[in-house]
């Protein structure tokens, strides 16, 4: 339960990032709750727990609430990220680092295991997979994203774990193991589009997934 | 409860043919439980759900398995889908259709509201957003990808909707509005990844998100 409020707060703090480039200064629970997808009443439950209020109608002001949100979630520092391979995923994941860094997340350098890959001029460089270990412990990295074929996301992810990462974002479609001491989050694209595709060949409708 | 088993049951499928290419001709749920990361129990009570049984000691073979496993999913035909949108995420989808194919799905055309980057050559041709209302009642396509800004996504939903789509992945930031006969799953990855950092800055460990 606690997971799914603190995954609504994200989606509040999205939602209010873009009432507010609207130019919105208050803001009501029914916006949220429609923005959303959610009940108003769910919205003020979820604040409340956070110990945040509205006035007596039920309206927020846009600026509080963010600071509120973003202090609840610890988004005031740039949380620094690494990719590992350079495949067609982990390529498309350093070209949308500017989608990233409105959230204050940075992807500082990707690693691939074959060096001839590496290009140590690109932005975000491009590193030898050797390096990785040595990069994650002296910069302090603690989230890493895996975006290499099935075989050898098991070993990156122990190598990983065992140079200090805590989180990982994993694109291979296997469950990584032996993981005590670490976040996993898999996002697996075909697995996803796989479900769509079924329930809409089984006639179903109206649902979001 | 009926989502969650069939989304085990794609899961299955997955360490299925993983087995298989390994040489295993028979499996037991202690090991489908392994791969997927589920109890044993868990895998039997999915199966005995749709009737398929194993023999006393809980061991299946692994093609009748997977046969089985692809009739209830109705994964013998491949389903062809479009993706909207040709920026960093669409282009990537594009790439990525070799892994899509694994799964009978393929990606047969994608759109883009700016014409100048159709591209009618390419392997999977890049069309005008203005041709996809016909594409999509000529070709009887049912499943789409949204990979546009958030502020183009509903319309191009609405657009996709009214020419009979019926499932959609959305990577807009975005809820869709108005969507009573699509199924539709949003996929955030930037949200994705706040989480992870959320839980990893919360001291969180030894958690599949």
């Amino acid at each position: 339960m606690i997971k799914r409020t603190i995954n609504r707060l994200f989606i509040y703090k999205n939602a209010l990032n873009h009432f507010k480039k609207l130019g919105f200064v208050k803001v009501f629970s029914d916006n949220l709750a429609d923005a959303v997808g959610v009940t108003p009443s769910q919205v003020r439950k979820d604040f409340s727990a956070f110990a945040i209020s509205g006035n007596r109608r039920g309206g927020y002001r846009v600026n509080d609430l963010l600071e509120n949100i973003n202090k609840i979630l610890g988004k005031n520092k740039v949380e620094e990220v690494i990719v590992v391979g350079s495949g067609n995923i982990g390529r498309a994941l350093i070209r949308y680092n500017e989608g990233f860094m409105k959230e204050n997340i940075k992807i500082v350098a990707a690693f691939d295991t074959d060096s001839s890959k590496a290009d140590r001029d690109n932005a975000i460089p491009i590193l030898p997979f050797e390096e990785m270990a040595d990069f994650i412990r002296e910069k302090g990295i603690k989230v890493g994203i895996i975006a290499v074929p099935d075989g050898a996301a098991q070993h990156v992810f122990e190598v990983m774990a065992n140079a200090g990462i805590k989180g990982v974002m994993n694109f291979a479609p296997i469950m990584l193991k032996g993981t005590p001491t670490a976040v996993i989050s898999n996002v697996n694209l075909a697995l996803e589009l796989e479900n769509i595709i079924y329930y809409v060949n089984a006639g179903e409708s109206a649902a979001y997934l």
